[in-house]
């Protein structure tokens, strides 16, 4: 199936059936996330996967009852930097010039204007930065979710602070920016799934302003 | 081809040969964008296709002079809402339900409460929470250009205020999220081409905290 297929065939599950999304489609659809390109090549987010019955039990009060976070089997949970920083770059830079065989130093000059930017702004840019850079791999998790047949809730609806603190996101320079429950549905349950999807007009989405 | 593989197969294109990418090619990966998830189905952003080579000589200073601005036959420009209102929230919502057959008040309670937070976040929330979801139908839109072997440059690097104010989007209450160039790379130019994918190893990318 091709990808808009896939995405004509998702839908945002409400009521999953608690079976078991198998190890290897949950590793496929975490790999589309780590091939997700991101500004700079930084990825400055990190994925979380959580499958603990009694972990799911905490989040779910922090989701407002969902109760996908119990239903599923695995929920993703994109967590990003709370902010750049020069070491953080440097690093990656590092790594991509070690891997692809480059002297150390190549990317010194790109390094220098980009720090020269990110450094003038406030900490909430930056992690709202990181946050949208989470957000395309959260989109590619979404895709490769469907193209596997895997149901997936893309979910922003919980309480950020309570989630990093019950995940310890703080201490890592994280912060959860938005989960993904994986698993099935509940096909006599799920009240979402047999209404039509709406989506803005092509004429509408599409703006001609020039 | 899989979603993995054309991942794997994408890359940053920095150098274009100028050739013209098939309407059909991107009317699918305008496609892509506009069937992507969002926050409660809100859709807060629109995508303009430009194609003018007036009005790409005009973007290519305000996007650092890449020339990918020029020699791509397609820049699609994501632009999200500057803020939410009642009003949009209602409409949206409203035509979801006029396409479900269902009656105009069943999202009334749903709608107050979403509003009830919306309407106590500064303006500046809104707008990052609405260029959130634009990286979602961005994220499609780049999984679609790569399915269809179309190359892209997803692009940050551009002086967004000087852009809204050359493709008028104040008006629409639009600021722009992202671009991305549609096009083919130019095999002998392209310093990126060959360069090996880098990106955060699994083990890393996979955070265990709990």
């Amino acid at each position: 199936m091709s990808l808009i297929e896939n995405l004509e065939w998702r839908y945002a599950t409400k009521k999953m059936n608690g079976k078991a999304v198998p190890q290897e489609k949950v590793d496929y659809i975490l790999e589309a996330a780590r091939l997700a390109p991101s500004s700079s090549g930084l990825q400055p987010y990190r994925v979380l996967v959580i499958t603990d019955p009694e972990i799911k039990e905490k989040i779910k009060p922090i989701a407002w009852d969902q109760s996908q976070i119990i239903d599923a089997s695995h929920i993703l949970v994109f967590a990003s930097w709370d902010k750049y920083t020069e070491d953080k770059i440097l690093e990656v830079f590092h790594k991509t010039l070690e891997e692809r065989g480059l002297p150390m130093d190549t990317m010194d000059a790109y390094k220098e204007r980009l720090w020269g930017m990110y450094s003038q702004l406030p900490e909430e840019w930056h992690a709202n930065h990181a946050a949208k850079q989470a957000y395309i791999a959260f989109g590619m998790a979404i895709a490769a979710a469907a193209e596997q047949k895997v149901d997936a809730t893309p979910m922003e609806g919980f309480d950020n602070a309570a989630l990093d603190k019950l995940l310890g996101l703080e201490e890592h320079g994280l912060k959860s920016a938005v989960i993904l429950p994986l698993g099935y549905r509940d096909e006599s349950e799920d009240w979402n799934l047999n209404l039509k999807k709406v989506r803005t007009a092509k004429e509408e989405f599409l703006l001609e302003t020039v």
